[in-house]
């Protein structure tokens, strides 16, 4: 490498950390703006933000961006397994994208996603989608422009421009293959499930619990499971979130209900998973892209892993029921750790996705995956939404959708523009289950530690494996090198089939 | 005004705006630092504020900006009593004072700061001034520098270049001339008061009361005298401190001891008026020089006026007392409005100004005021600092220091390079009393209106005369404007002897 490479890639690599540190202020932006701002400040914040995105996409998208690349990419085999490469066939994605659409398109969805967000929520309100239907008309539209600036592969479609925002690599067909196994052997553990006679007790979450309690109890077990309370925070908020500034300065979120206990647990674990993951990635190259979580989906599988392959455990509750009763008293008396894994893993198909078990959880994903998808081909007029909806929850989940504001109206994703979004959430689960296989095999009796309290040898496995990596590898990448095998439904079937036969007496 | 102008103010206004929010963004980073923050969040965090004080400094420094500035002075009148012309005059004002100074003296300047702060905290915490010392004799250089790249009046010296950051037209003789009578008439107040055989009763400030009593009490009256809390917080943090980012969010914190519930009140009336003044400024001209607010003097008048002569009034407390009740139940019994009058009123003359009554305030920031200038023309070297702090604070307190702890390493202002600033507290004051003699002129029944929480008619009145104009006149224009007369140590000196006399039986 020449002197002058390395000036280039130096003075590349500043940009990306520059750019990097003003993501990391628009994340605390955020954070303060779901928990903190009072209600005046929304109007300022949204001009902080834009700001702060102008500014990041003006570093992001440059000219001397574009020369850089080029010179580094001259000098340099940009296909090596090295940190140097990986930043920049990272940074080469990023500002190819940035450049391909139009400050003028920028801004236009910016300014649709505002007020279609306000009318999505008022149109929920009312469960009145007829007026939001001209709102999501418009973003389905600038959607399909915005896939027409990035451009897809030639056997691809729309959609894909679209999920490689939020999943670098991910296409329609793709994630189709892996769902498709996932839906039907999904669909056929559903029905044994309907059918059986045995039901697992829901009584630990009928019992109601101060909340300040239930923040004790979820700081303890969050603390327990490694969050670095020094580098971090957890908080109150409506909708459950983690973001922050950094590796060392993550801010989650949980909420709460008088009862339901395992959801605040549960959230909080979630959310933990997150921000572990955070807390893990590499301090020397935060602000580049080696420095940065590979994708949504990869994210996703951080999370899930403590929230339902630790925290719906047996042997999970074996060593946490015990602290019910420190928490909560006598309120708790009589619940024992086989009542409270009974509590956390029951199974209600509804039509609710924030609120599904993890048995339906991924037929909620599924559904919005096919329905944006059609929406971006245009075989599926917005008008005919609602229809369309109605009749996928009664064919994959069997149940009967009682109005428009719990049916295509309940979630704010399409609102913000986020079309290809929803899959990394099974595509997260999906890692989730092929990667903690994986940790099984390396760690012996890791499942049985967590009876005792030890999780620090999985948190080990995962910062090995995954978060030191940064951006280092793709999301297909990453899978192939730590479980051996390309993405599959078995590890999470095996899971989910595992655990629920037994709980259903199947 | 020609179309030219028209689009050359426009476009230095938009530069001023984004200047502005980023300005904003600084605000939010640092409160949230001072009480959110884990503490793990702090190197990142000194990098977040850098980056966002060299984006706002290159703005404001452009040659951009000076074209601008040259195309709008050409075509209009800049001395005129217009927002337009104000707007320009502050411009030009900062533009020039932020070219002057080279980017390499702002980054030696900020990053001894750092290491200033650090070493004094240490140092403080030791009692240990020579560890310190080297580090105040490179910040006394720097500031001299400083002061030698913004230049000062033929007839001016050094230190006024420096506390032109702080507050506009502010020169040491001009401070020396007010300053001068205040002292004398106020040594002679305090000998009174020595001599005296009647002392105020400190009854309520001995009573420990409960943190969340003790919040929700500041609440209350921080709402009542006007703070609007749909548009700004009140947080704890160990120093109090008013901040936030725009006038619909202001962000105030205030401070609880076990007793002394006096103190957790002064400080919240005290970031009231702060958090009001910022709340009472332009909409419209936010992020431009009319909606900024005047200078840190002028912004002390606020806070003092509602920390002192509304909040340590006997009327007040009429109508504050019967409150305590209701708030720390059967602990305050026998309470009633002269007790907690005269607790709020105790004079002890003490080494600690952040712990000062408001008799003896004033003498801790003439000491240092007299100190700093004697620092800045040489005539005091470093090295005599302890002595002659001590010497002064026998001198004008009649108190001994016992160590350099509570004595000159005190305060953090001088670590972090900030020489000049100490006057503008006690302008503050003398703003403050001589504003409240013109509102009482002008409202009558004033004062008689707090008994019955009638605190509207003076907010309405800053607000009008005060607020409203950002930073379109400077101190000493807003002075006359608001009085009819130059600013003057009688009102506050008169406040003073009619408040302390009686209250010690002279």
């Amino acid at each position: 490498m020449t002197t002058a490479t390395d000036t280039a890639y130096d003075r590349l690599l500043a940009i990306s950390r520059e750019a990097g540190l003003l993501g990391s202020i628009d994340g605390l932006l955020g954070w303060d703006q779901e928990t903190t701002m009072p209600p005046g400040g929304a109007v300022h914040r949204a001009k902080q933000l834009a700001l702060i995105a102008r500014l990041s996409h003006e570093r992001l998208a440059s000219a001397e961006v574009g020369d850089l690349l080029a010179a580094c990419e001259d000098a340099m085999d940009v296909s090596a397994d090295t940190v140097e490469a990986a930043n920049l066939r990272a940074i080469r994605h990023d500002h190819d994208r940035a450049v391909r659409l139009p400050a003028t398109l920028v801004e236009e969805i910016a300014a649709t996603a505002s007020t279609a967000q306000h009318e999505w929520a008022e149109a929920r309100a009312a469960s009145d989608f007829d007026r939001f239907r001209p709102w999501l008309e418009k973003t389905v539209d600038l959607c399909r422009r915005k896939a027409e600036c990035y451009g897809w592969a030639s056997d691809g479609e729309p959609w894909d421009a679209l999920a490689e925002d939020y999943e670098p690599g991910c296409t329609a067909a793709g994630v189709a293959e892996v769902f498709g196994p996932l839906r039907d052997r999904l669909r056929t553990l559903l029905d044994e499930i309907a059918d059986a006679d045995t039901r697992p007790s829901g009584r630990l979450d009928e019992i109601e619990l101060p909340e300040a309690a239930q923040m004790a109890f979820s700081r303890e077990i969050a603390e327990a499971i490694g969050f670095d309370f020094s580098r971090g925070r957890l908080d109150r908020s409506t909708h459950p979130f983690c973001g922050g500034s950094h590796c060392d300065d993550v801010r989650m979120t949980t909420r709460f209900h008088p009862a339901m206990v395992t959801d605040a647990l549960s959230s909080t674990m979630h959310e933990s998973g997150h921000g572990m993951y955070e807390q893990g990635l590499p301090y020397e190259h935060i602000g580049t892209p080696c420095g940065h979580s590979v994708s949504l989906g990869i994210h996703e599988s951080q999370s899930r892993m403590w929230e339902n392959q630790v925290g719906r455990s047996a042997s999970f509750w074996r060593w946490a029921a015990p602290k019910l009763a420190a928490h909560f008293g006598d309120a708790v008396a009589g619940i024992d750790a086989e009542l409270a894994y009974q509590s956390a893993n029951r199974v209600v198909p509804g039509f609710i996705r924030v609120e599904a078990d993890e048995a339906t959880y991924n037929m909620h994903v599924m559904i919005r995956f096919e329905l944006e998808r059609a929406l971006m081909t245009g075989d599926l007029p917005v008008a005919d939404l609602p229809t369309a909806w109605n009749e996928k929850y009664r064919e994959y989940l069997g149940v009967e959708v009682p109005d428009d504001r719990r049916g295509c109206l309940q979630d704010i994703h399409w609102s913000m523009g986020a079309l290809g979004y929803f899959p990394t959430y099974t595509l997260g689960n999906l890692y989730c289950a092929q990667f903690f296989e994986s940790a099984c095999d390396a760690i012996p009796g890791l499942v049985d530690g967590f009876a005792e309290g030890r999780f620090q040898p999985l948190l080990d496995w995962l910062r090995e494996n995954i978060h030191r990596h940064g951006r280092r590898h793709s999301p297909a990448q990453l899978c192939e090198r730590v479980t051996g095998r390309p993405l599959s439904a078995d590890p999470l079937m095996r899971h989910l089939e595992a655990k629920f036969r037994p709980l259903h007496g199947i």
